[in-house]
């Protein structure tokens, strides 16, 4: 597709000049009318994002969703009142009332851009550094479907990344990530304004940003003067050419323009003032009312969408072209696009429920190889533990090949979230995750943005207790269930044997509007019975457990069965679908801490300090997960009951 | 005191080979009796490490706690083993007993390197990368610990890190930190083994690191055979000499020597087996049983050991000399050790609470500046958000100057947790650091570390609600409460007032085994007047809330009295010690999840879902924290009470 793509026509020095004044005005009066905001990052950024969106970005305003549109992240999404200065003045569905009601209750300008609120908004940014990380994902993904859809791919990646950006963890696992795949599809433009919110950046940084890219094999440009519109588009272009992905340091004064603010930390994170920003539009000779885009504007980006919805017309000529050719991968691509499942996945998972005990870290496994046989949109690794996550699915890509399905993130465990979130963000794709359950903690800022755009990333999170044994309290998560269950619009399921393993990851696929964490195990399990109390008999314990502590649960079941007691197991896949048997003694078993379980059952059986290095079996018992333990506790709750 | 420093004499290059295949065998007898471990990198590390602990590194194998020693981390923690054996060679309190107790239940040598399990151990690894920045924090603390006592200071901090290390994001954090500050006294050496768990590291990995460290500031050595302990003692030498901080890349083989095994990801995580072990052995010379170490190598260590032991006394004698010159100071060193607080801590605190609104960051601030007034100990900063935080307390720390109090920790929120850990480990110091709460997720395995380690760290959270407004979901924290709640050995504290903020901070200053979180308002909040119903009456209903909620809940509690109903409104600063009253109607209010309270109250009235992006005020109301709102709850629950 890339021949396809026509040189937009340059637009006059001057019209340039007033786009981007534009753009800097409608920010800082965005920012003014809302009386809170960040003005200094859009008119500092405003000729480098203007030079972007008018001589390189290819898109249609009329269709966010076109599949092989060109990416735009704003990683610095404080500078949310730029992105949508721009897809004001480009056409896209963001009136101007919307930007006069910027950062208010229910419009759709955000403090930060949040995906779904605002047409043409890519992710949701503002935590620091994801941004960037979520546009390696697209890049990624644009890249493996070049390798499945050459025909009709062929788009790049942009981000403008701050400085917080940069000194964020999450940059260097996706710049270091990025540049080993050779990731030539992605440019990121650095803000570099010097500024961060408390200062300079001379009072906490010193890095070499270009060597630092470099050394990770990127291609590094520098832009000494960023409003220098010439220059940066050269550096664009230079950088669309080249094999690598590019980082181009491009430098600003933060909130450029306006006297006595300019360069300095007051123009982050406050507005102007009524007085400065009158000043400031003297200063430039913007003689217009609040929200003003001139008609020159306005006329040429009018003619600059048009090329993008043409652009966007022969795109879709040549896929029904090749529809014509091939129309069974072109309705395969459709199906990817659509996030429909394959008719097949059903059968394809029902073969894998055996009888054995094995571990759910292994039972995923066989379900996640039965899934990838049907979908080949299912696509992932891990933070290198795929052998040991039952993740390990193939021959991963590299620069040589992206047409594979696994996909090696190194230990990276937050770069590989946000990565995922990016592909899945892209479309055509379904994605996959894999790291220990203790290692959630570092990943989890992605996984919130996960669940707040609402991705179906799926996430494989295996050797999920103390049970873990010998490798100690470091490897051993305690809090992390219970604190996945309480992030809002994740779906965490811990199944307890191979039937419960494969139900978790139809209902993690069969959802696509949010994520689902696996919970899994490390240590083999036996294939749960299922016993019921006999019909018509009234329950008197009510024991329900998760995963590796459903079959303890149905062990003690067994002992107090054997006194005479009515007893019923529950194993609760998905704790939410919980609801207590209101007569009998209700007891949870969950290695894990316990105030979830509090206020649902009478009795938690859990953990709630840290656990220890030993053999696995040793560890449970020591702390109370065995039969007899369990027993005691139950006993004790029924003699106080008496 | 680096003047004090005397060369260890040199041993034969026979001694030299002997005590590393010691090394090397000990840690492969302790995996194969454990059944469980990682034999490869002590395999291929203890060159590096015989050559660092025998020829540079400055200790007393008899006091662990000496203040001027020099610190040794394994960031790499899968290799504890080479740690036990070096600490066994060298006389710590670790006998051989416990080497044969390798990874077992209730023994001093865990799966990882536990801080407060093992005499030596100077720090928790195994979640890698943190052991790195932990080590920064570490000489941090030596070099401000030299500003204030360069009579009794100068020791070295040394890292092993391992690929894992060097790809985690918090890597990029600490080494950019560290170049900023040059923090010449570190010396991170990488055991560069091109083999990570799922495979070579050429699969997922193409940093030239040398590059990227020299992007930080740092200076970096190459030692292309690992093996070669004159080459790694010149690079060592060299760094030491070397102003800046140094990373020294060690080319090694993992499971050096171990036929079949050496140089493969096989290496990495399982015992070499039986067979395996005995053809290592063979192939060496070594006819020993297991657990052998010879009579040269003993003495060896015993002599290094008598020459730190020497130094020690040396040390001990300026300390006197210095006590005898400036009595006060020396007092206030030894204060400072053992983590006393000075009497006047109180005092200080008293002026601090006033009568009029204000957010519980601003009482915070002026509470943390009248600690700072009588506490020279006491310092930290923030990831960049200082001025919003409350936690801007002056001049920040800087390469001409490490006398301050301040440290600007830059937008790396990770970094900063595990940095602050490093220097609380040093000891002579009590350490905060401060960021919004929804950021804590950025720094969760920091956190995680510092309550597993027992360290008292200072978390200061702020921006602690949906009531942030305009910035947003991606800013609002929802979950993140209770998130830090169920973390075992984190005291978790959310003020109301000026009152409980002082008594937050005085909470946290009095803890010394583990930390403390303070999750404080952006918004203004009244002065709360704590009116308790007459006495001897009845509660009807029972409101508890915690900090900015708790004017809600007594705003309402005020129209449910007005009705003539008897409440008691409850306001708890730490949730723990919450008791509810049995015969009232228990109602929480918490801008926050409410998993936690359903356990503990009969009505939780919360937010399970993301917020908005709108004016605070707005934007609560909006998700029910209104007073009418609280009301509508509670009487409807009343009514169906009656």
């Amino acid at each position: 597709m890339t021949d396809l793509k026509q040189e937009p026509p340059r637009l006059s020095a001057e019209t340039d000049r007033l786009a981007i004044d534009t753009l800097r005005m409608l920010a800082a009066d965005m920012v003014q009318a809302a009386d809170s905001g960040h003005p200094g990052m859009p008119m500092g950024a405003a000729p480098m994002a203007w030079t972007l969106w008018s001589r390189h970005l290819r898109h249609d305003p009329a269709d966010p969703h076109w599949p092989d549109r060109d990416r735009f992240v704003l990683s610095a999404g404080h500078g949310s009142a730029l992105l949508y200065g721009l897809l004001h003045l480009f056409g896209y569905d963001l009136p101007e009332g919307q930007l006069r009601r910027f950062r208010q209750l229910g419009s759709q300008t955000p403090g930060h851009p949040e995906y779904g609120e605002t047409p043409g908004v890519e992710c949701t940014t503002g935590p620091l550094g994801q941004g960037m990380a979520m546009a390696v994902g697209m890049a990624l993904a644009e890249r493996m479907t070049r390798a499945r859809y050459p025909e009709v791919t062929g788009h790049r990646t942009y981000a403008i990344v701050g400085d917080g950006c940069l000194m964020e963890g999450i940059s260097h696992e996706a710049a270091s990530f990025a540049g080993h795949l050779g990731l030539g599809g992605l440019t990121v433009l650095w803000d570099d304004n010097s500024i961060t919110i408390d200062g300079g950046v001379e009072r906490s940084c010193s890095d070499d940003q270009l060597a630092r890219f470099a050394a990770y094999g990127w291609h590094t440009e520098s832009v000494p003067d960023g409003t220098d519109t010439e220059a940066v588009d050269r550096a664009l272009t230079r950088a669309a050419a080249d094999g690598r992905p590019s980082f181009v340091a491009v430098r600003t004064v933060i909130g450029d323009g306006a006297p006595g603010v300019e360069g300095t930390s007051k123009a982050h994170g406050s507005p102007l003032g009524e007085e400065v920003l009158a000043e400031t539009k003297k200063l430039i000779g913007w003689d217009h009312p609040p929200f003003t885009v001139p008609g020159d504007v306005r006329a040429a980006c009018a003619e600059l969408a048009r090329q993008g919805a043409a652009e966007h017309a022969r795109w879709t000529a040549e896929l029904q072209a090749l529809e014509a050719r091939a129309p069974e991968r072109v309705a395969e691509f459709r199906r990817r696009q659509e996030r429909r499942l394959p008719e097949e996945l059903d059968a394809a998972l029902e073969g894998v429920v055996g009888g054995k005990a094995r571990a759910t870290r292994k039972s995923s496994e066989a379900a996640l190889k039965a899934a990838l046989s049907v979908m080949p949109e299912l696509v992932g690794g891990s933070a290198d533990l795929a052998e040991s996550t039952g993740t390990a699915i193939g021959e991963v890509i590299d620069r040589a090949d992206f047409s594979r399905s696994a996909i090696a993130f190194g230990i990276r465990e937050f770069g590989m979230a946000a990565i995922l979130n990016g592909m899945s963000l892209h479309g055509g794709y379904r994605v996959f995750g894999s790291t220990f359950l203790v290692f959630a903690d570092y990943l989890r800022p992605a996984l919130r943005l996960s669940a707040l755009m609402g991705q179906p990333v799926v996430y494989v999170f295996t050797h999920d207790s103390i049970a873990v044994g010998e490798d100690g309290p470091t490897h051993q998560p305690i809090a992390h269930l219970e604190s996945l269950r309480v992030t809002p619009g994740l779906r965490v399921l811990r199944p307890a044997d191979d039937a419960e393993t494969v139900e978790a990851w139809r209902l993690a696929l069969e959802r696509t509007d949010g994520p689902t964490a696996l919970i899994l195990s490390r240590q083999s399990l036996p294939q749960l019975r299922r016993e019921e109390p006999g019909p018509g008999r009234a329950v008197e314990v009510e024991i329900v457990a998760t995963g590796s502590e459903s079959s303890l649960a149905e062990a003690a079941a067994e002992a107090l069965r054997a006194e005479g007691r009515a007893v019923r197991v529950v194993s609760a896949l998905d704790r939410t679908l919980y609801t207590p048997d209101p007569e009998a003694l209700t007891v949870s078993i969950e290695a894990g801490v316990t105030s979830g379980w509090a206020g649902v059952v009478d009795l938690a059986i859990g953990i709630d300090g840290f656990g220890s290095s030993g053999k696995g079996g040793d560890v449970m018992a020591h702390h109370g997960f065995s039969v007899g333990a369990v027993l005691d506790r139950i006993r004790e709750r029924l003699d106080r009951v008496r």
